[in-house]
């Protein structure tokens, strides 16, 4: 079973974690079978740690990381894979592949741009 | 005509901006007639000043600010509007409206999840 975890920045404001906590539930509603769980880089809480041992917990053999970040800095670039190099060191059985960012994304960039557009027509 | 400002956090890393580029440009090649401005929250240049300045001095007579952020913390909800209200006061015969973040946006909620989705089909 595949399992799913999508990484946010996290902030202090409690509604940060809206749009991430939207599409869990949009990704889970269309597919139940997969474990699927939220984390955080900073400030909140799980961290992507956790947040993988909740997946491999509920029956995921392997799992996918998608940042959900606009675009790619420190955090996705140099954060991010050290994080995940010393996590899949402890579970070497799990494969962990990472996404790209949700600004790396064709057809976001081309869904972000058609509301910029449809917004001031 | 109507300007557009699309606002981004900023980032060291100068590949950080490669997607708001992108969006710009789409945005641009769409509404070649629209002025069209990054500006960023910090770190990089220009900041949301600059860039509405740069919209009016290319003619527009009322301009919506796009924060292409995933969610709302204390940026778009404390800094944002600071930011804005000291530069609308300046410049009371230009309209300026403020967009939700990108991440308040049902139907990109729905194509993000849609590319989760696909990614782990």
């Amino acid at each position: 079973m595949h399992g799913i975890v999508l990484f946010a920045h996290g902030a202090r404001d409690p509604e940060w974690a809206r749009p991430f906590e939207a599409i869990r539930d949009r990704v889970r509603s269309s597919r139940p079978e997969c474990p699927i769980a939220l984390a955080y880089l900073e400030i909140m809480s799980p961290g992507l740690e956790e947040a993988i041992d909740a997946v491999i917990g509920e029956g995921a053999s392997s799992i996918t990381v998608f940042p959900l970040f606009m675009a790619q800095g420190g955090h996705l670039k140099q954060d991010l894979p050290r994080i995940l190099d010393a996590i899949r060191a402890q579970r070497k059985h799990v494969p962990i592949s990472l996404e790209t960012s949700v600004g790396e994304v064709p057809e976001l960039l081309d869904a972000i741009s058609t509301w910029v557009l449809n917004r001031v027509d």
